[in-house]
C-alpha cells in the first residue's frame, strides 16, 4: 500500500514540476470533515500526515470541522433565532476547526512527530468582511514557513479567516478546500484535497453505479463541473488553483489509490470530447410574466437580487411579442423565500402581470474540453433528451458545457442516458 | 423580582464608589459552565444581562465553555494521548468557550439588543506561556472601551488568552473568574460572578445543611476561604481583586437574591471572629522519612518539586533527633503520582530512610479576620477535635486562618462540629 501511496506521490510532483520551476517539496493536504469524524479517523490521518512527512515531504494539513459539528452549530445557534447575526455564527463556527486542528495536532504528537496547530487569524488568511461567506484577500504565510524549517507538521484550520480588524471569519461551505488552495499558492505547492470521494466521476456514482473515476481534468472543466452540481470541490478552491497554478489532486483519505489530477488543459494527457455529466437538484426556477420590455429592465430586476445576495444561475428571456416579455431564471433552492420577496416588489414596481415558481427542477450538464472542437454536441443531447421523453424547460451553454433544465423527477434518467450515449462508462473510454 | 436585582445592583454602586472614585457605570458579569449549560440557560442568561442593561449599565459578560464541554474535550485529547501537548490542549480548550460567547451572543441579539463577542486573543488578554496555567501579564481593553461607548454589550470568553507570540493559552480550573476580575481591574469596573451557588457559606452547604450565606467577607478571608476548599471562587481571582480594588459580588445565575460581596476588611459593617469553616479532600500528604536534618536539604526536596510544577500546601518539619528528621507535606492528590516520582529520587540523593504516602486525609480549616484580636481560637478548635475523637496529624496557621490535617473519613464530623462550636449556624450569628 505504501508503495502505490508513493507513487502517486511522485507522480504528483512530476506533474508539479510541469507548472512551476520554483516549487518546493511542500505538499498541502487538505483533510474534510468526514476525514475527521471521530478519533480513530483523526488517527487514521495522522499516520497519514507522518507517512508523507516520512517520505522527505513538508507538510501542511488544513482541516475541517470534525464530522457534522458545524450543522450541529447552526442548529444551536437557530435554536436562538431564525437569522443569528453573521459575525457571530462564524465566532461560532470557527470553533469546529479550532477542534479538529487540535486533536489532530495531539493525534501527530501521539505518533511521536511534532505539529502545531494554527487558527485561519493565527497564519494570517487575511479576508474581506462578508460574514459566512468571506473572501480571502492576502495569506500571510510567515509562520507557517517557521514552522516548516523547524521540521514541524503545520496544522491549519480550513474554512476560516480574520478580518484586518481582527474578526473572524468564514469562507462558506467548502471554504477548507480554499484555504488549502490558498496556502499552497502562497508557498508555491502542489495541493491535495482528501475527502470521502476517490476523485471526480463521469457522473455522481451515487445515482449511476457505472460512472468512471477521471484521472485528469482540466482546471475549466473542473470549474464548470462544480458550477453545474460536482459537490467534489468548491467552486472558489479551483479558480482560485487556475488563476494561481496550483496542481491540484482529489482523492480519498480512506484509500491510497491516486484520483484525479487538477491540471491546466496544456498538460492533459488525453483530451475526452465530454469529461462527465454532472446533475443539479438544488436550485429552482422564477419566471416573470408579462414584464414591459425596455432597456433597463433586466438591470433593475437582477440588480436587486444581486443587492439582496442571491446568486442568479441560468438567465433566459423569451422573444418579445407586443413589447412584453417574460424572463425566467434560476436561484438556489435556499434562497427562493427571499428571492420571490424581492420579485413580487419588482413585479410592481415594473407593472409586469406576475410571477411564477418552481422547485420541481434539476439541471443536468454535458462538461468536455473537447466540445469546443466537436461541433454536435449540443444536437446529441436533445436527441438523447427527445427519446426518453424528457421534457427542456431551459438551455445554457458555455463553450466547454450544456446546461438545460428539466423536471426533477427525470434527474437519474436523463444523467443515465446521456452518460451511456457518450459512452462515459467504465471501460468505454 | 425586579425591584430586588435593582436593589442589589445599587448596593454594589455604592459599594464600588467607597473603593474607587473614578468608577464607570461598567459591570464586569462573569457566567460559569452551569449558567450557560443548555440553550435554555444561554436564553436566561441573555435576559438577564439586558435587564442589567436597560438599568442603565454597561456590561460585560465574561462566558465560560458550555456545561461540562472542557472535560469532554480533554477526555477526546486523552483517547489519543495520555499526555497531550500542553499548547494544543489550549487550542482545544479555547475551542469552548468560544462557543458559548458566540451562542450568548447571539441569543442577545434575539432579545433586539446588541451584543459583540471576543476570544480572549481578540480582546487583549496577554498571558505568559505557561499553557494550561497561564497568567495575565497583561489587558488591552481599548476594543472592549470601543464597543461598549458603542452602546454595545460586549461578551469575552473566560479562562482563555493569547501569548505575545499569538500563542493561545488557558488559564487553569476556575480561570474565567480571573478574566472576569482582571477586565474589571483595567476598566474600573465592579465585578459579579455568577454561578450554581448563591454565595459565600459558612461551611459546604451540601455537607452542612444550617450553613449560612455571608452578606460581606474581606478578601484576605476570601483568600485563605479559597486556598483551604472553598471551591466558590478561583484563588487567582481573589488575588487579583485585591490588588487591583476590585469590588467582587459572588451570586447565584438561578435567583435574583444578593449574593456576597468581597470587600477590603476597612469596608465591612460587621467583623465576625470566624467567618467560614472550609474543607479540602482533594490532597494527599507525602512524608520522607529519616532525612539528615542539615542546611540546604529542604530546599533540594521541594525545589525539586516546584520544578516538577507540582503545588506543595503544608510543610511540617519535625524536631531532629540525632541529626536526622521526618519532612511532611501536602499536595494536590493529581499531583500525588509525580509528587511520588520525585521524592523518591530526592531519598536517594539524600540517603534518606524512605517515604510513606496518605491520600486519605482532609484539611479542615477556621477563617476568620477577628480571630487576630481574639486569643484562644486555636485552642476552642483543637478542644473540639479532641471531644469528638478526630487525630490532629498536622496543623498549619496564618493570622486568620488554622487549618488541621486529619482522616478524610472524619470531614463530615469535624467541619460540623466547629460550624455549631462556633455558632455560624444560620440564626446564630
Amino acid at each position: 500500500m505504501l508503495n502505490l501511496h508513493e507513487a502517486n506521490i511522485e507522480k504528483l510532483t512530476f506533474r508539479t514540476a510541469l507548472v512551476s520551476k520554483a516549487l518546493s517539496e511542500i505538499v498541502v493536504q487538505k483533510y474534510g470533515g468526514s476525514s475527521v469524524a471521530d478519533i480513530d479517523r483523526i488517527k487514521r490521518i495522522a499516520s497519514r500526515i507522518v507517512e508523507t512527512k516520512n517520505s522527505g515531504k513538508k507538510v501542511v494539513a488544513v482541516v475541517s470541522a470534525l464530522g457534522d459539528s458545524t450543522d450541529e452549530l447552526m442548529s444551536l445557534a437557530n435554536q436562538l433565532t431564525p437569522s443569528p447575526p453573521t459575525r457571530e455564527v462564524d465566532m461560532l463556527l470557527a470553533s469546529g476547526e479550532q477542534r479538529s486542528i487540535a486533536l489532530l495536532s495531539i493525534a501527530i504528537h501521539a505518533l511521536g512527530e511534532i505539529a502545531i496547530s494554527f487558527t485561519g487569524a493565527q497564519v494570517g488568511i487575511v479576508t474581506d468582511t462578508s460574514h459566512t461567506k468571506a473572501k480571502i484577500v492576502e495569506v500571510r504565510a510567515e509562520r507557517i514557513k517557521k514552522e516548516l524549517d523547524k521540521n514541524k507538521i503545520v496544522i491549519v484550520a480550513g474554512f476560516q479567516g480574520v478580518t484586518l480588524d481582527e474578526d473572524i471569519t468564514t469562507l462558506g461551505r467548502g471554504g477548507s478546500d480554499t484555504t488549502a488552495v490558498a496556502i499552497a499558492a502562497e508557498l508555491k505547492a502542489s495541493c491535495q484535497i482528501y475527502s470521502d470521494v476517490e476523485g471526480v466521476f463521469t457522473a455522481d456514482p451515487r445515482i449511476i453505479p457505472g460512472a468512471r473515476k477521471l484521472d485528469e481534468v482540466s482546471f475549466e472543466e473542473m470549474l464548470e463541473m462544480a458550477a453545474t452540481g460536482a459537490k467534489v470541490l468548491q467552486l472558489r478552491s479551483v479558480e482560485y488553483g487556475r488563476n494561481h497554478g496550483v496542481p491540484m489532486e482529489v482523492r480519498s483519505s480512506f484509500s491510497k489509490e491516486s484520483g484525479t489530477c487538477i491540471l491546466e488543459e496544456s498538460q492533459m494527457k488525453e483530451k475526452a470530447i465530454i469529461s462527465g455529466v454532472t446533475h443539479d437538484n438544488d436550485e429552482a426556477k422564477i419566471t416573470l410574466l408579462g414584464v414591459p420590455d425596455r432597456p433597463g429592465i433586466a438591470a433593475k430586476v437582477f440588480g436587486s437580487l444581486a443587492k439582496g445576495n442571491i446568486n442568479v444561475d441560468m438567465i433566459i428571456q423569451n422573444v418579445s411579442e407586443q413589447g412584453i416579455t417574460d424572463i425566467s431564471f434560476t436561484v438556489p433552492k435556499d434562497d427562493l423565500a427571499k428571492g420571490k420577496e424581492l420579485v413580487e416588489i419588482a413585479v410592481k414596481k415594473l407593472e409586469a402581470k406576475g410571477s411564477t415558481y418552481d422547485d420541481n427542477i434539476a439541471k443536468v450538464s454535458l462538461v468536455g474540453a473537447g466540445m469546443k472542437s466537436h461541433p454536435g454536441v449540443a444536437a446529441k443531447m436533445f436527441e438523447v433528451f427527445a427519446e426518453e421523453g424528457i421534457n427542456i424547460e431551459m438551455i445554457s451553454t458555455s463553450s466547454i458545457k450544456i446546461s438545460c433544465v428539466i423536471k426533477e423527477e427525470d434527474t437519474v434518467k436523463a444523467v443515465s442516458a446521456l452518460h451511456n450515449a457518450f459512452n462515459l462508462e467504465r471501460g468505454s473510454a
